[in-house]
């Protein structure tokens, strides 16, 4: 008899998920599926566009208020009206911005892509892509960004994107009554998660304007799981993002959007430059990937300590939170305001012309408290917007703009501001503040180069490959990273020595500690599945493994009330193996039930006097397939009488009569490769041998029990072999 | 005990080749197996690079001698010893191309691509991808192309590439004894594959200029199972194709290769061009898509058609396939030669200069049979080779250049050749064939449209996205499609345009036939494993398929030799189950044995003169690592004695003892998943029920198995319901 529940979920996101192909399942048209697909994805894409356009336009045009009026009473003398103005304007901000993440979503502070990692991973972090979270992020990360706070936007675009995508799969956020009803078509399981692909593609090409690179990012960084179709719909995603930018841009050219300079975007094409180099430039370039990757590598391993103290002050409290934030923010501010006065002015080029000294917002050679004719190159790094300071840092043909004195001060404060200001609970992005540290420590090489030996690249290249190395140093991705700085500078050229650089940094990176995100996974506590089993895991079996686990719950296919209650309110588990004895001699592993299936069950009160086996009809008939989907596994509330305690449940009907199983001789390693390739959640162990007293299930591993940590809690003989490995 | 071939086949490779790890396995040192991929890496990136280069220089050169001296022939008036100069040249190269491709390497003819994409799936083609291979395609590539024959280089530097990979991977041919030992060091399936990924993404590469494009060519179109590490790989070995084609693109520059113009590469740089576009024209385009979509998979159907009959004249022996490649080249120099004649003389436009008219080799406004100051505008099309065609027919600024019946008479020829010369026996690419066609369809659409409604788009444009549509609507790949234009066309605004057609032609395309690439590998036979399982496979379990087939043949775990040489002589299966009893009552599916390794065995003569268990030792002390990987199968030169047959074989030591096994209940679909996503060969069957009369084994499961076609043909009600779908 086949169960009511199709056991055949070929779907990876099916099989993943161990849900079921509803009773009454809509009829599915191929092509209506198709039509509402490209409409929610070119939806997502232009919600991301348009959102990540309105973010930069309030960005810009916040702190380019701010920036002005701090100019101005700077240039009135006022120093101390300054400080204040200045002080107390980023200080309100970040105010705003960590209310905001403390009071209303917690989940919000932080970038956001490894949870969205985890998630695609099969790591549901409750609370993640709501409506609140989106909220939040996009009004927090303005507040935040513009308070002048060392971090970007880029990380929370990612999870701004990957927010719109889910509600765009649930047809709306539920809580505030918004749903339409054609999306709701895609509340499943699978089209969800090509969406936040989606989404998550579409964030990082409206951060960088890369829609190639954010394609591969997600393909890279994010996905576990990449299926043929997503390239093509990720891919759409962010045409469609660089489409609304490109018009964006548009519209703002001439000043019709106030302050909104070049669009908050770091464009930075020198498709006309053309790049030459020699065979000795290429020992400097090494020279600049080694020291990224060491410089990569150290700021993983600061950072991860000044996570784990942050961990501890945020665990205080809401009121620790806040204050932590407005510390880091106060201290900020003071940098900032305070450090370009330690500089002396620098007369202006001519060369330069009207372009120096800038005493607008934006530009490079800003004057600040310097002379007319003259200009401070620190304050021109300093009082502008991250993504300006990138483009001033980047510019090309400046070689004798910053002084060596600005340069090793700009990079000191951001190498502190950096590490400290990333754990605070605000929405923040790692990509720009290491961008900043990279472009700064590029150019100091290029300058202390420039006098040892004769370099002939450009200092501004020099600012685009540090960049280049202490992201692949930290973050270690390699080929989006390379396409992203391919389509910000729009040169071919810059490619093989961009590459170079990467790997280089990649590789010295690697030999110290994993990267940036796996270390917030860890400190996170994320059960990620590692795409690769440990070498070690190929000298334990699976059957080893189930044996240091407590006794396996299994039921009974015709099981009493009163045991499932118990089975249910004593253990947290999520899927349970039903064995069965038809006749004597004759055994039968049947299958797995989900936990969500019996609470259904439960309280539908779907009891048997007798034990017996139902017909199908007689469950199809009580259980509608919206029932079944729901996922809520919630029984407090759950009053049995001692009579229907005495009752039976019959769970053929709910079984998946066809889980993977494995032999107990497998080894953990080959499990491994099974459980993650074929996504699964429930991995049910069978014995070696077979006969009349032998049980027909040894037992049942999960995620948790697979993961490599875990597995060296219980067998700490591994863990010194995976140390010699 | 474990068996002495370890079952822990943890890495995707091994698991598809049911490869063990070697009984003594040399120690493998990570970070020198890194370096040596490095290593293998950017020589496979050199050596592709160098050798497009060089087919590059060798096409320009030869077609351009041939059709300099044409040409003059043609102004002095002598038509007719034009005509059989044209044509002998045309057909001595062709002869040529054939020759080597039907007497030393059948399978270098035709693009390579499909064989590839079946390699990578786990079908090896044999004879594919060896020296002998190279050799031919290299030459049969240079003489085809040059001949004038209707084909490009690109499909052919694709194979040319994955040939490299492969004899890098081998450490060199060993028919020629060339023989590198540290190159050997990546002579396992999974280095080999990832290497021919490399060598397939370098050489589309090396044909478009386009790094990132053949990255995802290789994602999207070739490779089966993706690894992330790959991404990296295949993105090292196209810079530096790209490194070394920009080198070559460098040394050439002032005409110091001779003929070779713009390096034999389609340079369509319009990144200056800045295209604006109305919603009026966004229609237009719709119409491009669509209709290139119809005729992309007319092109499939017809195409299909004929290379069904040209399988039939080809089959008939060498003579034939000659004598078809000799026929083709002489319709299609006839073709060229004669119907530039059919057209009127079109007047220099002044704007152009000294441009007009070219009497050199290369360049726009072929002046051929025409008075001084006029040009021929069909010559300038069907007297240049296939790239340089399409820089002609794509050049911007220039709607007047080519009349309207020499583009409809250049593409009916293209049509007809296109649809004829694919199949014949010489090395053939279909990008180029295919790009040519489109070009002229749309700048077709160009002409017309500019007589009934003022289109604003360029007429170069609109061959550029022609170009795009019937590709799409011909192979149905999107992402790397889009990202070859766009590193082609080096302009970032026309890509929504691009993505639009792209999207329209491939779902129009999709709604008539498969793929091209698709119908080529039904054609052949090749059984490629399909990424999805049909919907009807749901309806089937793996227990009813089992039963379907003869009767599974299953070896004891201690077996008669005689018994051992009837399977193995009976057969042609790859793997046997291995089932054991080891007391009464109690019954055990010990696992799977290779054919390579019962052979080995045998060829050994490892018998037991009882019926007895071994020890692990004594079969460690008889066979090395060596001797077990060899997949040598052949045993026609076995005797054994009486007194041998009467003896014992012990398969403990050489028994996979944790094959994947799934219940004879699993429906058809879920297997498929299961089969492909941890590529497998063989899966075992186990039986629902345990007890002490049933069998441990219900049947084993291989790729053929699990086709959907093969399926259909046992059962035939499925089919049915397959169309209903």
């Amino acid at each position: 008899m086949w169960s009511i529940l199709r056991p055949e979920m070929f779907s990876m996101a099916r099989l993943m998920s161990d849900a079921m192909t509803p009773v009454r399942s809509p009829t599915r048209n191929a092509s209506d599926h198709l039509r509402k697909m490209y409409c929610s994805t070119s939806t997502l894409g232009l919600l991301t566009g348009v959102i990540a356009s309105l973010i930069n336009l309030a960005i810009e045009n916040i702190s380019g208020v701010k920036m002005l009026h701090m100019v101005r009473l700077v240039r009135d003398k006022r120093y101390w009206a300054g400080f204040f103005y200045f002080s107390g304007f980023n200080l309100a901000l970040t105010f705003v911005a960590a209310v905001l993440c403390v009071v209303f979503a917690p989940t919000a502070a932080g970038p956001g892509i490894p949870e969205i990692k985890a998630y695609l991973n099969g790591v549901d972090t409750p609370n993640m892509f709501g409506a609140p979270q989106l909220i939040v992020k996009i009004i927090g990360s303005i507040c935040a960004v513009a308070s002048g706070l060392d971090l970007g936007k880029e990380g929370p675009l990612v999870h701004i994107g990957a927010c719109l995508a889910n509600l765009l799969s649930q047809g709306g956020s539920g809580r505030f009554r918004l749903r339409w009803k054609w999306l709701r078509f895609f509340n499943n399981d699978r089209d969800r998660r090509d969406l936040i692909t989606c989404g998550a593609s579409s964030g990082v090409c409206a951060a960088f304007r890369s829609p190639v690179g954010g394609v591969l990012f997600a393909l890279e960084e994010v996905a576990t799981w990449w299926r043929s179709a997503l390239l093509w719909r990720t891919f759409f995603s962010t045409a469609t993002v660089v489409v609304v930018l490109r018009g964006f841009i548009e519209v703002c050219r001439g000043g019709r959007c106030g302050l909104f300079g070049a669009g908050g975007l770091i464009i930075f094409d020198v498709g006309d430059v053309t790049v030459r180099y020699r065979l000795g430039d290429l020992l400097l370039v090494t020279l600049v990937g080694v020291m990224g990757g060491v410089l990569g590598a150290l700021y993983n391993h600061v950072l991860h300590m000044v996570l784990r103290l942050y961990n501890l002050i945020n665990d205080k409290g809401r009121m620790a939170k806040l204050a932590l934030a407005l510390a880091v923010c106060a201290f900020t501010s003071a940098g900032l305001y305070v450090l370009p006065f330690a500089v002396p002015c620098t007369p202006c080029d001519p060369a330069f012309g009207a372009a120096c000294p800038a005493t607008g917002r934006s530009g490079n050679f800003k004057q600040f408290n310097c002379p007319a004719g003259q200009y401070n190159d620190l304050a021109t790094l300093l009082h502008a917007t991250n993504v300006d300071a990138t483009r001033n840092i980047f510019s090309t043909g400046t070689p004798g703009e910053f002084r060596l004195d600005s340069l090793l001060i700009f990079f000191a404060i951001y190498c502190v501001l950096g590490l400290f200001t990333f754990g605070i609970a605000v929405p923040s992005g790692l990509f720009l503040p290491i961008i900043l540290m990279g472009a700064a420590y590029g150019r100091i090489v290029a300058l202390v180069l420039q006098s040892a030996v004769a370099a002939s690249i450009d200092h501004g290249l020099y600012a685009v490959l540090g960049a280049a190395a202490l992201m692949s140093g930290s973050m270690r991705m390699t080929v989006s990273l390379c396409v992203i700085f391919l389509e910000l500078t729009n040169n071919l050229t810059l490619l093989p020595m961009t590459m170079f650089v990467l790997l280089i940094a990649k590789t010295v990176g690697d030999a110290f500690n994993p990267s940036i995100y796996e270390i917030i996974l860890d400190l996170k506590g994320l059960p990620f599945l590692e795409p690769k089993p440990e070498p070690w895991m190929k000298d334990l079996t699976v059957g080893e493994l189930a044996a240091a686990k407590p006794r396996t719950i299994s039921l009974q296919v015709v099981e009493k009330v009163s045991t499932v209650l118990e089975v249910l309110r004593n253990t947290g588990h999520n899927g349970f193996p039903v064995v069965d004895r038809p006749r004597p001699g004759l055994s039968e592993l049947h299958g797995l039930v989900l936990r969500a299936h019996l609470v259904a069950v439960l309280r539908k009160r779907w009891f048997l006097l007798e034990k017996r086996r139902t017909e199908e009809w007689e469950a199809r008939e009580r259980f509608s397939s919206v029932e079944l989907a729901d996922k809520n596994c919630k029984m407090d509330d759950l009053e049995l009488t001692p009579e229907e305690l005495e009752m039976y449940i019959d769970l053929h009907p709910f079984t998946n009569t066809t889980p993977y199983t494995v032999v107990e001789t497998m080894s953990v390693a080959k499990a491994v490769v099974l459980f993650r390739s074929v996504a699964l959640r429930h991995m049910l162990i069978m014995p070696k041998y077979q006969g009349p007293e032998i049980s027909p299930l040894v037992g049942i591993l999960t995620r948790q029990d697979l993961r490599a940590h875990n597995i060296l809690g219980a067998f700490p003989h591994l863990a010194k072999k995976s140390k010699a490995h």
